[in-house]
């Protein structure tokens, strides 16, 4: 059902490559003093294959669903909020809707799976799988053709839209649960680590979340004490959401089709994490916008070597880091296209002009 | 001639702060979940005395003046470049250019002592003192007299325009070596920990630039080994420029007029570092848009207590760190004003909804 798009890796050192950072060093400036723009213009220019790249349209994507985990109590939220915060966020009262609205960012929302039936609206597109995944304390979150569907789902909401980049973000009350689980199952770090406060629980609540995802891991990961060997799929299926496993098959197709993707937080990373176990390339088309507050977040980014741009202390996810970013990103696009270069400004060029600096 | 602005700090304990820290905890997100915008909505909110802050007229102030030192050989490029890069500014080729049309900030480029003679053209104000400083290895750097004229010139700047932000950057071929001197006078940090390679010095650049500074400041700035006592108008005068003696003027006048200031990189901080100790309140009003590659900075910034908002790696001057944050200060205040609080969009709060957070 679900077929994985293929995903060619950038070429680093190619005569492009080259090109692209011969522009940035004959631009007015000294090499290399734009920093991390002119490694987003580097990576820009490579996912686009061109020495001048152009954004168009941007695609902020939001997933929202539910997770049947929510009822084991591993949110500070009820769980109706997640149809709620949709709402609000195509009502345009949500922090996503302020932002995209800022930016001039097309807004989807997508219903994975929210446990509510929503009637059509502009900015809604419902591609429902159920309503909210099962209590994966008891059993697996999804079924293997759920998960399936899900992915392919996913692929299709990138497929059926224009431009060249897409930004991931999600909602689902209990999914820094579910994002935490798929941490534990798919890198060497201990399930401890994954675990966080999510929408801010105090003590005695993310004790609780601690001892409702041990029950989890127990039941579908653990062997004798040690992790087992869940597959990306099982691992997704078993433990994920339908918004994590959308966020996933959009980023795949995302890669595949050269668009560059900007994710958001821990859970959209957690959704890149499960696509990089199947398509390793799938990074270098990804910009992780911030590091969040959510405490498994930087051992995540640090394990997909990823370098977010802001460390803010954000954790709301909606796609809101990534909607934040933007205006960052377009700027890199910007200077590599539009700066001036030394011969055209008439600027004089490094007494030691000789060496060219190996920056960036 | 000089007659220091008064500034009024900020009550962070008052009653509008405590209304702001509402306000921000009713909208629809976990209190405290944007991190870094809510602080800095908060710091607005305060600087404009308001609930629902607005942001107008932003003023980019580029403020480019020569280095006498620099014939010292204490820069990757030749002095000429300094003259060069304005017309680059004005012609539209430059980063600053670049990030000033991105986000439609008014962009004035000012003449506070270019060793060039400009023609009159829009978005140019002259304001020279005089053709670049002295050479600060053999005489003091500005008479007392040029440096009281400077910073009135700077607070006549911002005075003479509209709105209630100013960005603050800066052109100086020389003017890191003029930013470490003044920081290592006016902190307790040595000299050595304030001087880094500029635009690009490779080991004998730096060599030269480190063996230059230390005969400046044999010459004015110790005694018998320690650190002298110099007044920050003294330090100024001595070890200064012309553009960081204006951008000290231009943020005191701000803060007393209660107008944000962002502040870009290592010498537009060190121009704060004066201000701060003539008022020690015109810190309240700064947002310190980047900690710099330059390597004296991240000691500069801790020093003042300051939190960048970005650690990209940016060395170039100009004001572009200070342009390229513009859009994530302005979310800030667009969050604050257009989120729907829980209430008004419907959302259920938290199970333990009687704790309001006390963050942020």
């Amino acid at each position: 059902m679900f077929e994985c798009p293929e995903i060619t890796p950038l070429q680093t050192q190619s005569e492009l490559s080259q090109q692209l950072k011969h522009k940035l060093n004959r631009q007015t400036k000294p090499p290399g003093s734009l920093g991390r723009l002119e490694s987003l213009a580097l990576q820009i220019g490579l996912i686009q294959n061109r020495e001048s790249p152009e954004l168009i349209a941007p695609q902020m994507l939001v997933f929202a669903a539910d997770h049947g985990l929510a009822a084991q109590g591993v949110s500070a939220y009820p769980a109706e909020v997640t149809a709620q915060m949709v709402q609000n966020f195509l009502s345009g009262g949500a922090a996503i809707s302020v932002l995209a609205r800022q930016h001039g960012l097309a807004l989807t929302v997508i219903d994975a799976g929210v446990k509510f039936d929503f009637s059509h609206r502009p900015g809604l597109e419902i591609r429902k799988i159920a309503h909210g995944t099962q209590d994966s304390s008891l059993m697996p979150a999804m079924t293997d053709a759920q998960c399936q569907h899900a992915l392919q789902a996913g692929c299709e909401v990138v497929q059926q839209r224009s431009g060249n980049v897409v930004l991931l973000g999600e909602m689902g009350i209990g999914n820094t649960a579910s994002a935490a689980l798929l941490m534990a199952a798919l890198t060497p770090i201990a399930l401890a680590d994954c675990i966080g406060r999510g929408t801010g629980l105090d003590e005695a609540g993310l004790a609780r979340k601690v001892a409702v995802l041990q029950k989890v891991w127990h039941l579908h990961a653990s062997l004798q004490g040690s992790k087992t060997v869940l597959t990306p799929l099982q691992a997704l299926a078993k433990l994920g959401g339908f918004e994590i496993a959308m966020m996933t098959g959009a980023a795949l197709q995302a890669a595949h089709a050269r668009r560059l993707i900007v994710v958001d937080g821990f859970i959209a990373t957690a959704a890149i994490l499960v696509a990089t176990k199947l398509k390793p390339a799938v990074l270098d088309y990804c910009v992780f916008a911030h590091c969040s507050g959510e405490s498994g977040h930087r051992a995540l980014l640090a394990h997909l070597g990823g370098s977010p741009l802001l460390d803010w202390g954000l954790r709301l996810g909606e796609g809101s880091g990534a909607a934040l970013v933007w205006p960052l990103i377009a700027s890199a696009v910007h200077l590599l296209n539009e700066m001036a270069s030394f011969e055209s400004a008439g600027v004089s060029d490094r007494l030691d002009s000789s060496v060219e600096s190996n920056k960036p």
